[in-house]
């Protein structure tokens, strides 16, 4: 058993390099994770480093990595166009694989615990951690922002589950919480008709009656010049990648329109792909190896799900 | 355009044939309308009739219909195996073709304003006419049943929507609204392991991450021995059989199962099945004729919904 989870804090400085660097130091070169990208926006003064591997292993260089953001950023000052309350705004823990969510749960309580101990911040589980329905989605907990929190924080629906009732006077509050990782997921149509996109994104997606963990609409790539049905798939052991190509391709059919191929952003849990993987093989009586190597899956996904750009480092376990 | 409501009011007596012959009887042989079905339940003590043609002509038969119950229905003396509020208990308007919920919604207004008017009886919109979310679901109306009404309807959140905030002493009250046809539909598959039709079920269904609209669960039929995955599909505009079983195919196809065919238990509006015909002649390339009769209807869904024990008679507008 080797647990793996992701880990992407977001910290309100994304302008400063010398800061960034210094706060995001503990973070890098540890043993058991790896940080697999810091990235900076300097409009939203915001930046999202991306941890993957033993959550164990994270839970101290998170610590001095608090400490610091605690010593260097400073809220009162803060400006930038995205919504944020805390100097480290928001801490999810992501199950990866060999792990349960409930397990990310209790990381979310571990790491909350001491940070506010140590460091007198108020803390907020959110997600599958949150303690209460209101704090389920993040912009719930954040609505206010850090200029609203001091006056927020006092009403007793809004006490923190770790730490003081009372704002940190320089550093904010944070949401610490655990969640299931989304795969954005696209489908490309060999069709200029952004209607039949429309249509096909309508018969899968939630909102209009489709699969329950699917968000999905119609765009046109204008420099591939054909449309995509594009997708957030936000729980695939419920909702897993073939389940849905395979009905964009039977919806496409009655509008004689093929599946040219699919795309995933960003990157993809090894275990999504092996579940996909599972019905393709099992369909085409090939056995199935679930101790494949991870380029002999990406191959084999590619060729089943048709997926282009796609390559080994698209699957989160490569990076570790 | 010749609206067509299916209306299927529910009386508390399923035991006295000449009571009931003598209640239901203003619902028969009408213009305008059939009356396609009485069917008392003797351990219910409850009588459902089935109504099928034009809303306007039934509001006058059922109002002397609510004659007749408040006239030989006591509540007081009733007693039976399902939950029941009322001699009268629930009248809902189903839309099946040319009529949208919105006028459905508008009948039952309608029907609850006379009713409440000429016999002093309370009434509760219920479903797509209610007037509060406490007053979708029947049972939630219904807790309490005959028994606890008097107490309950003095609550604010329990006035009725029309008539005296007062139980009727013998007749007790009535839920009368609007909702959309459910389709209670089977999907043969040729294996005798239920575990393949609950695992298919399971990725239907919307409990587990499916379809919005799709209620299924295996079922292993004794004397046909085979599996089936059963289901309610609770809104076919938004959940076309088509779909469902091209997706139930696709499921299948990894158990190397296959569909042997399918069943439609009670009856079917035409929509629901050009909706479906409409996907398999489009994918077919043959002209789709929205004008096709009945007949043709019956014999295109057999063909290519696999439908079996199906005849023209299972559609609702052929009883028109």
């Amino acid at each position: 058993m080797n647990p793996i989870v992701q880990c992407v804090p977001n910290i309100s400085e994304g302008r400063d390099i010398g800061k960034i660097n210094y706060i995001t130091a503990p973070l890098k070169n540890q043993e058991g994770f790896k940080c697999i990208s810091v990235e900076p926006d300097q409009d939203y003064n915001r930046s999202v480093i991306t941890l993957i591997g033993n959550p164990q292993a994270m839970i101290e260089p998170l610590i001095e990595f608090f400490r610091r953001a605690v010593e260097k950023i400073d809220m009162t000052k803060h400006h930038g166009e995205h919504a944020r309350m805390g100097a480290v705004d928001v801490v999810p823990f992501i199950p990866i694989s060999d792990v349960t969510i409930e397990a990310c749960i209790e990381y979310a309580n571990q790491l909350s615990r001491i940070v506010a101990t140590l460091f007198n911040v108020p803390i907020f589980l959110y997600a599958k951690a949150a303690t209460s329905p209101s704090r389920i989605n993040l912009p719930d907990i954040r609505k206010g922002e850090f200029e609203g929190m001091s006056e927020k924080i006092k009403d007793s629906e809004w006490k923190p589950d770790f730490g003081p009732q009372k704002m940190h006077p320089t550093f904010g509050v944070t949401a610490i919480g655990a969640r299931i990782p989304l795969i954005a997921y696209n489908i490309d149509l060999n069709t200029t008709d952004e209607k039949i996109a429309s249509a096909i994104a309508k018969a899968i997606r939630q909102s209009s009656g489709g699969f329950q963990y699917i968000q999905a609409g119609p765009v046109f790539l204008d420099q591939r010049n054909h449309v995509q049905v594009t997708m957030n798939i936000l729980d695939y052991k419920k909702n897993p990648i073939y389940r849905i190509i395979e009905t964009v391709k039977m919806e496409a059919k009655r509008y004689h329109v093929t599946v040219t191929g699919s795309e995933i952003v960003g990157l993809c849990p090894k275990d999504a792909l092996l579940d996909s993987l599972k019905y393709y093989l099992s369909v085409n009586q090939i056995p199935f190896d679930k101790q494949m190597s991870l380029s002999e899956l990406s191959e084999d996904s590619i060729k089943y799900l048709q997926l282009r750009d796609f390559n080994v480092f698209k699957i989160i376990e490569a990076h570790l």
